[in-house]
């Protein structure tokens, strides 16, 4: 159990905040009395923290409703949480390309960028990406640096807490790389890094195909595919950060590597060239009985990996996302083979967010930092939704 | 976020209750200055919620320290939570016996009962067989079954919420049983029906080889094995109650079934008969080749499982239970293919609750039931010790 404190008054205060400023979230526009009844407070202690939300900045007045001066004296003051008070920045790094989304408090998109960039590149050629794609997201919707409240960032690999990634193989020098702190010196807020298929999960509950659900396994699917779970709505990471890598099942049986599971000659495809992947399944599609062994031997692989995870967690729902071409073709047998060997078969879906997944999922990692700052009161818990 | 409330009086006394209680637990027989200083409540509110308690049975007047007497004036009057005031039993309903362990509210053991039970053996034996067990652990200990708060059960299976067993293939006639109703007939007091590897995680995190993690999985060793979970020291039990039951994932693959893995014969061994694989174990220490093949093919499959289970769940300790005979030669294999190819391998240790595992973790639901009503807190977290 947590720390209980008996009559706290500096505790009272941060939860009285807190409701007025969910209540004023909640609400369009609402009056001192309107937030008095919502929240049962009294109405000196509403007023008292109205006023210290506008003094921070967080909340304006909004203007009188239409018409309201026909009626019987002066309006009621009307108030609202000002989303415009500060921005959030989500980055996808990845093998090909940077990308950046930038919202208001309330998580609205307010503009987009993104480069490609080489998969050979360097960490620095990448991180120069990055600083060039933040800058013209910036530049494009006219938001201040300083305005930021907090940056995410979803990338490969097992990261550690303060952001530096402990393995990742995917991305040239990025194993051991201090992405948080290489980061940080462009920002002066905070930067939260994770890895990109826990990033996707959280973005396919927030506004993806995983929006009714509270316990999800998000597959990325790739020839060496990662996952992100959430349990109860929140993101399980595991002791290390490794949760979800379950990429190394294979190596503990004699199946093939990852890269020549796809290959209709043999040798081994390009682990990241998703070109090469989309004309696989495209030519099994069209009944070329190479490529169609192919396409079946890559989903063997993908069922096994998917079933190890929903043995292990039984979530509710599985969402694929990862490639946009094929996946389609993976859906159905996947259904199937989990119908016929879990005890309890999960809903298996697409990805709804499909190539924005990284980066919106690191917007949302941005606007749960700045809600649980902003709302958060010791011993309760800020929902990702 | 959970409900948040601005001032609500019968929060706060909850809040106040529990704070009291919980410090009266912490310490030996505390005065009220000493409840007062540890909780930070005023003095009035401390006499308010201790004489309430005294009234609900769960607190007593403590007796005056020695030499307390020869000091000046009145001693203090001292107060104790009365660990008599209720009663927990903890029952393993298995394929080979029925365990009992009756506790004080403390979780302090003061007795147990057990009985064999055929493996063949009806619902209906098996379920009089346990009524036999508290029949005896209550007379033996001369705890009245009207003092029972709560009684907690782990048998093989998933279990559904309200204690029914949604698919056990492990026990006859135990697919669809509503075991939590048919023993909530016995008791006056909640009855909660727990996986018994979900009760042996929770058991080795009280007081056995988990007692230092919080990010475990129990692994209940067997020809089929099951799993236990526990994230930030609570129970995972997944979606629809089905998390760890990772039998099933051999059958995605070619590999043998798992009776036949132990065999030395190519027949293959019953899948209970602990003696007989205890006898392929002892076999294969002593040379005997056959023997040795077969224990390394159920090593491996063992391996694959757990792998799965570690790749899915990146827990900081994995604890092997179950079997008596054998598990020592599993684990230096087991640790050694973990860390060739888990990204991030955990500690590997053996139960140290061994055959009390089950029940123990049984008891640990009833006591988690009982805390949770008389400390927990809306918005607040109960620990699992």
């Amino acid at each position: 159990m947590g720390r209980l404190t008996g009559g706290d008054p500096s505790l009272l205060r941060r939860i009285n905040s807190t409701v007025v400023l969910h209540a004023l979230r909640g609400a369009h526009s609402p009056t001192l009395s309107h937030l008095v009844k919502v929240t049962g407070l009294s109405r000196p202690t509403v007023e008292g923290v109205v006023e210290g939300l506008i003094e921070a900045g967080l909340v304006a007045e909004a203007p009188a409703e239409e018409g309201a001066a026909r009626r019987q004296g002066r309006p009621a003051r009307r108030f609202r949480f000002r989303t415009e008070a500060g921005h959030l920045l989500g980055i996808e790094i990845g093998p090909h390309r940077v990308a950046g989304l930038l919202s208001d408090l309330a998580g609205r998109v307010i503009g987009s960028a993104q480069r490609p960039v080489l998969e050979s590149a360097s960490a620095d050629e990448r991180l120069e990406r990055v600083r060039a794609v933040v800058a013209e997201v910036l530049r494009r919707t006219g938001v201040a640096r300083g305005s930021l409240r907090a940056v995410g960032v979803g990338s490969p690999g097992i990261v550690e807490a303060d952001g530096t990634v402990r393995l990742g193989t995917a991305l040239p020098g990025w194993t051991g790389l201090p992405l948080g702190d290489r980061l940080r010196r462009s920002f002066r807020c905070p930067v939260l890094v994770e890895n990109d298929a826990n990033a996707a999960a959280l973005a396919e509950h927030w506004k993806g195909a995983a929006a009714d659900s509270d316990d999800v396994v998000f597959v990325l699917a790739g020839l060496s595919p990662g996952a992100g779970s959430l349990i109860g709505g929140r993101l399980h990471r595991g002791f290390g950060g490794a949760a979800g890598e379950i990429g190394a099942l294979h190596l503990l049986g004699r199946g093939a590597r990852p890269e020549k599971l796809l290959s209709t000659t043999g040798q081994p495809l390009h682990p990241l060239d998703e070109a090469q992947v989309a004309r696989v399944f495209a030519l099994a599609r069209d009944g070329d009985a190479r490529a169609r062994d192919a396409v079946n031997r890559f989903i063997q692989r993908l069922v096994h990996d998917v079933a190890a995870l929903v043995l292990a967690l039984d979530p509710e729902l599985v969402v694929v996302g990862g490639w946009a071409a094929g996946l389609n073709d993976v859906l159905d047998p996947l259904r199937a083979e989990l119908d016929r060997y879990c005890l309890r078969p999960p809903r298996v879906e697409l990805s709804l967010l499909g190539e924005a997944a990284v980066a919106t999922g690191a917007l949302r990692l941005a606007l749960d930092h700045v809600e649980e700052q902003l709302f958060a009161v010791e011993g309760t818990a800020t929902a990702h939704r």
